[in-house]
């Protein structure tokens, strides 16, 4: 079994070797093959969208996805919620000294397949070999470009009173698979991670782009979390159905056995979409029409407030929804 | 002394207290504040040049330098490496968990200082915790964005025979005021790391653009793996004169102690520069007439050959310079 060695890292000819054997052979993009020290990219016409997200789940691989396809979907949701269309990836790895080499290739054939999937591409990449014990096999950090999409004009402030809420599908898929690796605890349905790239989603529901205000993925922290961020920003309450959230029954019963609760687990494949009121339930529609909306719900709205979340559960009653601290899920995006 | 807990990494309130308190007191941009999924950004004018590096530079501070001022300095000279002006900065943090905040601290600053110093502006961020022992500190993921200079038109390809390397100061002080933290060894003059944005010395050159062929920082590897890319992409040889390497003579004190060749030891605020046979000796001299550039020196030049780098000794000998295989200079950067 081949492994990383620290030479790897080094400039010389095994870094060499990994990039002309491993690299170059699952991205394919011609300014990568030049092997300058920037790729020289066409023109983009429009505003640019940048983000960057660092990966260190733990397990790299789970039932659903890696760390590959993770640091794909991450990043390029990322760049759907801030408005934009993605294009572009740059890859940074940190590999850990004693990586077997077949679980790199198979994390990088992941992120190209991804990639490709998903329309955008691969233009620059690094990678440094740290001895081990210094990383726990492998972190990916992602950097993603984009165009604005000018159709989409988003942001806290625009959010208004009224406003529905909706989630794309549902809540603490990828927080429970991820989990599922690591307690030990089997449980009788496997939970599989809902980590997918949302453009798709969002390009089916282009006729609604002037009716949406807000976007944003929940990941860490999830909805709970995210919500909170919202409603602090624009200083609006938001108040969430307990009955209309959407959580598979598995997950459910896991978050209940682990005493997580769904609202704050983390998701990789969801969108939360703030849209005009009237307009709230032509978009849920819109996105069950694509395979990964199928369980779109709006889950709550917008009220006059002073930047809380609440919750009227399915007894009737109202709990507010605070932000977390201190969630005990490192790694887990 | 505070420290970095996972709950700085769960995008709960503790993250957002780092964010507020910490990253966005020292990186100013308007769209970080936003605090968006993906920052937006006014159009780009022309090609857009991409470049990404992770840094796990240990100790992670060092003569001259430390890991917040080379994650700036390495991404930038890497655009302009490649031919572009470099615009802005996307950052990511992998910090171990216990990492005190002061630390954390002073490598922000030491970042946001260093981007402005160079003109660059940090757009946008991201950080990660990992439990204690799954990285060493902290490590930093840099992608810089910029507009390529339709002036620069570089590459292997445009390499002919004849054409002189230059090399902009000093080899191996990086290397060696790195290495000179972790030996124990003192040495009788401390060696302080060359760590420098390079946009001021290129700048600089500007009315020379269109004698320069090829440019790089020699990073990993130093000169000798860098030059022997070149070669071995041009399918020409290169020809070093050992009397005209600059080297300071506490660095090649150094070296030799430790048994390193300096044509091997990295650089952070160097490069390397092809250019045409007559226009050298005048790129030589605007060189030194910028402070990064004070001790530039045409090092060699290109023959016809295989792709192969040689160096004329100064006892008048010739030796091959090899690429490295297996350097043992794990966290150089």
């Amino acid at each position: 079994m081949k492994r990383v060695l620290l030479a790897h890292g080094d400039g010389g000819l095994y870094a060499a070797a990994l990039i002309k054997d491993l690299f170059l052979r699952h991205f394919r993009h011609a300014e990568l093959g030049r092997l300058s020290d920037a790729a020289l990219l066409s023109p983009v016409d429009g505003r640019l969208a940048v983000t960057t997200d660092s990966f260190v789940v733990q397990p790299p691989f789970f039932p659903g996805g890696d760390i590959g396809k993770l640091s794909v979907c991450g990043t390029v949701n990322d760049l759907l919620a801030g408005g934009a269309q993605p294009l572009y990836l740059a890859v940074s790895f940190i590999l850990e000294e004693g990586l077997l080499l077949d679980e790199l290739e198979a994390v990088v054939v992941s992120l190209a397949d991804t990639a490709r999937s998903c329309g955008v591409e691969v233009v620059a990449g690094d990678t440094k070999v740290v001895p081990r014990g210094q990383a726990d096999k492998l972190y990916i950090t992602t950097t993603g470009i984009g165009r604005a999409d000018e159709r989409l004009l988003l942001g806290a402030e625009h959010v208004r009173p009224g406003d529905a809420v909706i989630l794309s599908g549902t809540a603490g898929d990828h927080g429970i698979a991820v989990l599922s690796c690591r307690t030990g605890v089997s449980f009788q349905t496997q939970v599989v991670s809902d980590c997918a790239p949302l453009n798709g989603l969002i390009y089916a529901i282009s006729p609604y782009f002037s009716s949406l205000r807000w976007l944003r993925d929940p990941t860490r922290g999830g909805v709970g979390a995210t919500l909170n961020e919202l409603a602090e920003r624009a200083v609006l309450d938001i108040v969430l159905e307990e009955k209309s959230l959407p959580v598979r029954p598995e997950v459910r019963a896991a978050a209940e056995l682990l005493g997580l609760d769904p609202l704050y687990l983390p998701n990789e494949g969801k969108m939360i979409l703030v849209a005009k009121q009237e307009a709230a339930a032509e978009v849920c529609l819109a996105l069950r029409e694509h395979p990964l909306g199928r369980e779109a719900e709006i889950i709550g709205h917008l009220e006059r407030g002073t930047g809380s979340v609440w919750l009227r559960t399915v007894l009737g009653g109202t709990r507010g929804v605070e932000m977390p601290a201190g969630l005990p899920l490192p790694r887990i995006c």
